[in-house]
């Protein structure tokens, strides 16, 4: 029987990952190629020490989860918003319907 | 004068970046060091390759990375659903104000 490890290619490495779904490994590890294109087509990364380069695109994955925590606090006020505008409109409408005998 | 550049120290290495803001890089390295830290606690990672070990901390910070992604996409849906709610609400208080002639 096969066991549940995927193989994936990241930075020209194969390497096998079990606990993961395929497909969403596969989805993360195009990212992370992708990132690794985009900076090893920068010279002054190219002319980083291998470890400093891996630091570095640690940096820049971490920089688009930052980003993406920010946005999830700002989606965060907008839903916060949009309740205290629900709530003042349901107020309003219950008003109403006190004021004429509505049910 | 003093450039921008500003020193953090990750993994144990300490390198100068600039174009950053100083706290919020500080912020990202803490939060990349704490993923080190978690990792290099566990046996299974310590004996891995070092280019093997970077490749995983990669992984690892992409897997926030999408995790949060997720979590926008849910916030977005969750702020349609309340866009069409108030746009609901909105309808029937409009609705009552013209039966009731009320202005």
């Amino acid at each position: 029987m096969e066991d549940n490890k995927v193989t994936v290619t990241i930075a020209g490495k194969s390497f096998k990952l079990s606990g993961y779904d395929p497909e969403y490994l596969n989805k993360v590890a195009d990212y992370i190629n992708q990132k690794h294109d985009e900076c090893t087509s920068k010279e002054s990364f190219r002319m980083l020490s291998f470890d400093l380069q891996s630091i570095f695109l640690q940096l820049n994955i971490a920089d688009d989860y930052f980003n993406a925590i920010k946005e999830i606090e700002q989606l965060k006020e907008e839903i916060e918003k949009k309740n205290n505008e629900i709530y003042d409109i349901k107020h309003e409408l219950v008003t109403q319907q006190m004021k004429h005998g509505l049910k």
